[in-house]
């Protein structure tokens, strides 16, 4: 335990260092889905390798066809434990600027928070990793564990260079767990680990009928109208118990057990306010299951747009030419994502009336994770999580999908500790996004925390 | 018949010019369905005047609450017959414009044809009986009848005032038989006399979900998804055998009788080469009626319009904020438009999940007739068409609507003849609409003589 006080002094000592070391990486404008900002982009690669280098990694900037991604790693011990740690130095466009307190890219700190673009995604998360690696190689010498550290530059605009790289360096990358602080804590004072996230299928669905709009005087009654037929067909997806119809859908679904059940009702969760947020009078889903199961652990199909025909003002009387559907489907462990995509093309084609042709167009799509939470990491995670935060975490999962985390299950083999040290009232994605410096620090903390309680294993 | 024969060989000797002047009203983009065009319609409603006085008529332009109606009349003998007129200067919108070969709006003659919207429905049409009345007065120096034309700027948009128009000037308007060409012939080199005309009512349905469109993975399964739930509602309108589902849709049909299905059973119809025009593999409508008889004797429900979500390349995982379809009925003989409207309200009422709201916008609607063929001035017709275009013309129903015929007979109390000079291949209210030149001038001759035969009553 010396090691680990040495670590939380050096931390302390230089934590108001750390502050205007992150300040001066969200001063670079790295906007990856705006190419005129690519200048930037490369000086924050920069930035990352510079402080990996910092941390005593040995550290890179490996091209892409994309942006590049700086890769750093520090062997300690080859009996130890291997962690890798994903991040992104890339963040959202800072549109509608006018709508910013302080200039996205001039952080400012206000209210004992820092506000800036990146000031949680990623770049404020992703720093508590590199600070506490710091203290460790630079109060003690060593690491408790052996690093393995991805930075990315295209988690914004769709990780489109990422898996190819992973699949490059299978065997450098070897680990035993992935961390990945890309989440959020489940209110103020709780942070989390989150250990579900479920998969996506992703679909597109054209019905063709006459070759071109027709008069639907003239010819309705004649032939099949590919936009009746495509609602029919499609609003036959969900039934009116909010229960997916698609046959063979819920085969792989794995039940949430008793006791998750449990714990998820233990959750604190106001609906009210929540229903309030939304704009929506009242809850719909799946019979038999909380607005939490339905949004974190149960499938569900939603058609995600739907047109064809006039859309204009006013009526226009036509038979249309055509309708289309984009169809995504969350996941839970155990679907397949290549079998839900077949069931849903087996469905809908027996569903096709006559005389109307079916196009699909298929995405990729990504499997649900469920990280098991009775293993020694995820000890170590709440561990750690107690003594950064002082409080224990709780155990949530999240409704949305994450390829990266799947991508390493695929391809490494390897699950990930997401854990979550920003607030998702941090306006991610949104103007005046912010950390607030008390979570910068308890997660730094607990992140020194989390390489000495893995390496206990 | 000396008359005659003049008025013949004025149309022979002014044809080309007729064409080009019909060009000159095609490149006005009168579409009334969308205000952009504001200015144009006014620009039609003036130059229909300007033909309605180069063809003899004391003409004027009567404003109204929404686009003007022209108005044109001419008294040849108080004791010969009148005729009122019927056409309307507005066209439908030109989308997709994408798919046509040449503008819309940029007239284009091409292998006989004349191409632009509103070629037929209603410009082209229209323009041979002001090319027939200007025939007569210009060679002749009088009318065999008496005259009254309306041209609206509002058919392709509900005739929103045409009704008010005919109330206030009832007396004004006073006539023995109206004509209209704004039905089709039945085949090529088969014109017709359209005796039945199906009715329509148009509504628009809203169903709103959450405030604004919501991440489908954070949010999806704890609430009811619009576009999901409004394909299911209005998916159900048609049942797989083509019958309308909404409750008391038929209870006021008239069914038809055996003997006009025997005589729409002697038609000539050629399924084969129907659906190969339409670009349509297989008939689907209606189990137990013929083609024709779904299409011009039995009421249906289309969906003309239906969107909501992201329309946008590739997925985007949204729940959608709304979704909104454009439904139009066509009804029969004795189906009630306020009966049909409300049923569908009901339905739709019914079908719609929790937590979602549901807004209705009616449009017009106007009843189904059938007219009595047995009288005179249906004879008078029957010789016209054949000194135009050479043949007897055949007696048929039509599958769309013209509420006008409706309001004649309810506020004029007069019948209608409906001349269809156009072929229903001629692409009315889709990309490519044209007119066959010899249609044209076969209509306009036929136009010639029908004012002569009617004064011989």
């Amino acid at each position: 335990m010396a090691a680990l006080q040495s670590v939380d002094q050096f931390l302390s000592e230089n934590s108001q260092q750390s502050v205007e070391q992150l300040q001066e990486f969200l001063r670079i404008a790295s906007v990856s889905a705006d190419s005129a900002y690519a200048a930037e982009m490369e000086q924050a690669a920069q930035f990352v390798c510079d402080e990996m280098q910092r941390a005593g990694l040995d550290a890179e900037i490996v091209p892409t066809d994309g942006y590049p991604i700086v890769y750093g790693e520090k062997t300690a011990d080859p009996a130890a434990p291997t962690v890798l740690i994903y991040g992104h130095y890339d963040v959202q466009p800072p549109d509608p600027v006018e709508d910013w307190v302080t200039p996205p890219f001039e952080p400012e700190v206000r209210n004992g928070c820092l506000y800036a673009r990146g000031a949680t995604d990623n770049k404020g998360q992703l720093f508590t990793h590199l600070k506490s690696i710091e203290a460790w190689t630079r109060s003690t010498g060593g690491l408790p564990v052996n690093v393995k550290f991805i930075v990315e530059g295209e988690e914004e605009c769709g990780s489109n260079n990422l898996d190819r790289f992973l699949q490059d360096h299978r065997e450098r990358l070897a680990a035993d767990i992935a961390v990945i602080s890309d989440t959020s804590q489940y209110g103020p004072g709780m942070p989390a680990i989150t250990y579900g996230l479920r998969g996506v299928v992703a679909c597109e669905v054209t019905l063709r009928g006459p070759k071109q709009d027709l008069h639907s005087g003239v010819f309705g009654g004649a032939i099949a109208n590919p936009v009746n037929a495509l609602a029919a067909m499609v609003g036959r997806l969900v039934d009116e118990q909010g229960k997916v119809t698609i046959p063979g859908f819920y085969d792989d679904v794995q039940p949430i057990t008793d006791e998750e059940r449990a714990q998820l009702a233990n959750l604190p969760f106001d609906e009210a306010s929540f229903l309030e947020s939304l704009g929506v009078g009242e809850t719909f889903g799946e019979a038999g299951y909380s607005t939490l199961e339905r949004r974190w652990a149960r499938p569900t199909c939603d058609v995600n747009g739907l047109f064809g025909g006039y859309q204009g003002e006013g009526p226009k009387t036509i038979v249309p030419a055509s309708a289309t559907a984009k169809i995504t489907c969350r996941l839970v462990p155990d679907q397949d994502p290549e079998r839900i995509t077949a069931a849903i093309h087996t469905y809908l084609k027996s569903l096709c009336p006559p005389g109307l042709k079916l196009e699909f167009t298929d995405q990729h799509g990504c499997r649900a994770m469920v990280v098991d939470m009775g293993g020694t990491y995820a000890a170590a995670a709440r561990k750690a999580i107690e003594a950064g935060f002082g409080v224990a975490p709780v155990q949530i999962r999240e409704g949305g999908s994450i390829p990266v985390v799947a991508s390493l299950r695929e391809i490494l083999e390897i699950d990930t500790l997401l854990l979550g040290w920003g607030r998702n009232t941090d306006n991610l994605h949104s103007p005046n996004e912010h950390f607030h410096l008390e979570d910068f620090h308890h997660g730094t903390r607990a992140s020194a925390h989390l390489w000495h309680y893995l390496a206990e294993k």
